[in-house]
């Protein structure tokens, strides 16, 4: 334990001095930084693919179950996108500096506001490994120092990417301390990490509940969480039937291992009959399980019964829960009790039912007739996303570059003083 | 301890349910709910004069402080500016349901931003009564439930304000377990609040050093910490020498005991012989007490030497550490290694050297020609605040409406999904 809190002492020292001169570094060399690491990368696949091959084995032999594998194996297109992603975060623009709101006011002094970096992140997360080179990359760009802690399962392909960084930031004459990885695979590191505000000012957990839950609760740095995604459609009294059905199935059916995915359908009694037997049709034949309420369960033989747990539970697989209502208070109610805060969407043709909806659903995203698959940084204009926060406090919903930055108030003056 | 903690346990769950109510109450119920507690607190005036007598007794016999019993006391001066702040509060444009930078995006899609609530703030103050009011107006005017726990030494006066705002709350039909107060002085209390974050989404903590960081340490609800102000002034080898005595002598001596006030002055070596004798002059006979370093006590007989101690100390008082550097990457240096991170300004005619300052020091507010004065949520137009943040997650710099809201994303489309 006590080298494990030396470690990350160490680390953090690190961070902090190079995060302060990365915080006023320009933007061309954070760019050549990131096209010097795209570089790396595309030099040194093999020396990447091989580390990845003694993950991919140590795995099976750890008989790590096949979606997690698949998450870990790189390929030579796995790595293409790696780097392609680079390039379109080099090609973002640069959040830090940006002065906006710059107004006078009545005394005379002019009061602005400017884009700053927030110091040093911690960012931790699961068995995907190109997350080492996408948070590297946001924080990089966002003028962000980082310590990376990827899972255990991805130790060597995550060093072997962490050398190209190293490498790529050492040719841009940054300092290499701006990202930092953990090498050691002990998760007393983690809980260290997390604890050490004197040298992290947040922490991003990415991955399954289970992880994001363990980490706020030990973590004295502020956490911007990312929880799971219980999404929900809502299809209205006065919705369109088409544009019902199309969203509907969409949002359960585009992706399932996704969090924007839906996860449950809310119906109004009186529009159940007009969209329900198409849709659970349409549901049946692309394979998707149908568990629902009583008054659902009599309009098809494929629904069969959701229990009380269905309600609260992400399925990320092709299964989907239905429940009618007798009102949108009833769905709102639904919603409230049981949505995870990530995305809801209403199908509806009526005014006033749609303005009720946007102002009362209380969730990062809320839609009015779009697929919830819609929820998602890219879509929403950011460029990048480094995950998508439940959280009210700081940023929420997909974020970008914007949500890893603060803002200082800049004042101008002419000799200015306050009466 | 049991009984605490079932108390904020109520308390938690009730304000859970009023915040829900306020998040969609109507500007105008809000607004009619502020001008009844205005109206309440004029009519009471005398049941709230004699609850103040009860505390301000009470810490007489207790042996308080002067400063403390001189913030404790209301009179009519003080009630008629709590009132006014209430009114002044009332004009200010309802923050909740503003929608911005709603755009189309390629999918054709359109992603806006809608503000909302927190949703529960807990706000933890010292012996100031007027802060229960400002704290629950500008809580409910942002639709956020609050429980407010003030000063042991004001509970009387506190309570008795209460009154006024459940009445308030009462007559405009709004819960009026939107705003709480914590009737009880156990410390237990402050404690259970700051742990409660199945109930609580934000803790303001308002008072001196001692409170906020014992607050921070033990919190697991995100804290908004308002910390300590050690505010620079920088007079750089290009300043003018009118402008930079007249904010030197502004930035310390307006008041001394707030937070933007100066308590260090630094001062570049080629402009000292220009600006510091006069300063000196003005400050001691002002009454300023003058530590400051070597070379500075070269200038006057009226500087005493400072110690190690004296550059971290925010003195809140009639005294002001100077210290003359010799670049002003030592002073930039020296704001990082000993500032607070709260304000600090240049005084330069030098193009240059203003947009580096700017640039490089990383203060929630930085500053060109203008006192240190101006850093405040009045002076920066958001016509009231709760205070100056020091933290650069959530939210910087002045605290005013916006602060205590979130944003989530609003989707419009036409039956779009995605590919």
């Amino acid at each position: 334990m006590g080298s494990i809190d030396n470690l990350i002492t160490t680390l953090g020292k690190n961070a902090r001095i190079a995060a302060k001169s990365l915080r006023s570094a320009t933007t061309k060399t954070k760019n050549s930084a990131l096209v010097n690491i795209a570089m790396q990368i595309n030099q040194n696949r093999e020396a990447i693919l091989a580390a990845n091959q003694q993950d991919v084995e140590q795995g099976k032999n750890n008989q790590l179950d096949n979606s997690l594998i698949d998450r870990l194996i790189l390929d030579d297109v796995r790595i293409d996108g790696i780097i392609e992603s680079l390039h379109q975060i080099t090609a973002l623009p640069d959040p830090i500096g940006e002065i906006t709101d710059l107004k006078f006011r009545p005394s005379g002094i002019q009061v602005g506001k400017m884009r700053v970096p927030l110091g040093v992140m911690g960012i931790i997360y699961e068995s995907r490994p190109n997350v080492t080179i996408d948070a590297a990359a946001l924080c990089l760009k966002s003028g962000n120092g980082v310590i990376l802690r990827g899972g255990s399962e991805a130790i060597h392909s995550n060093l072997a990417l962490y050398q190209c960084i190293k490498q790529g930031l050492d040719d841009a004459n940054l300092d290499t301390h701006c990202v930092q990885l953990i090498d050691t695979t002990d998760r007393a590191a983690v809980n260290a990490l997390v604890q050490a505000s004197e040298y992290v000012d947040a922490i991003i957990p990415r991955g399954g509940k289970g992880l994001v839950e363990a980490i706020s609760q030990s973590a004295t740095v502020p956490v911007i969480k990312h929880l799971h995604g219980i999404c929900h459609t809502y299809i209205d009294k006065d919705a369109d039937t088409d544009k019902a059905i199309k969203i509907a199935f969409n949002a359960k059916t585009r992706r399932y291992g996704v969090c924007n995915a839906m996860e449950t359908l809310l119906v109004h009694a009186s529009a159940a009959g007009k969209v329900l037997p198409e849709l659970i049709a349409e549901y049946t034949l692309k394979g998707v399980e149908l568990r629902g309420c009583e008054q659902t369960m009599q309009l098809s033989k494929q629904v069969i019964k959701a229990t009380d747990e269905d309600w609260d539970t992400e399925y990320l697989d092709a299964i989907l829960s239905i429940r009618i209502v007798n009102s949108m208070s009833d769905a709102i109610e639904h919603i409230e009790q049981h949505g995870s805060g990530h995305t809801e969407s209403i199908v509806t043709e009526n005014y006033t039912s749609g303005r009720r909806f946007i102002t009362e659903v209380d969730s990062a995203s809320v839609m009015i007739n779009a697929s919830t698959g819609f929820a998602d940084g890219f879509e929403y204009g950011f460029g990048a996303e480094i995950g998508i926060s439940t959280d009210k406090f700081h940023v929420r919903g997909p974020v970008g570059l914007e949500g890893l930055t603060s803002q200082k108030y800049i004042v101008l003056g002419d000799g200015h003083i306050r009466q």
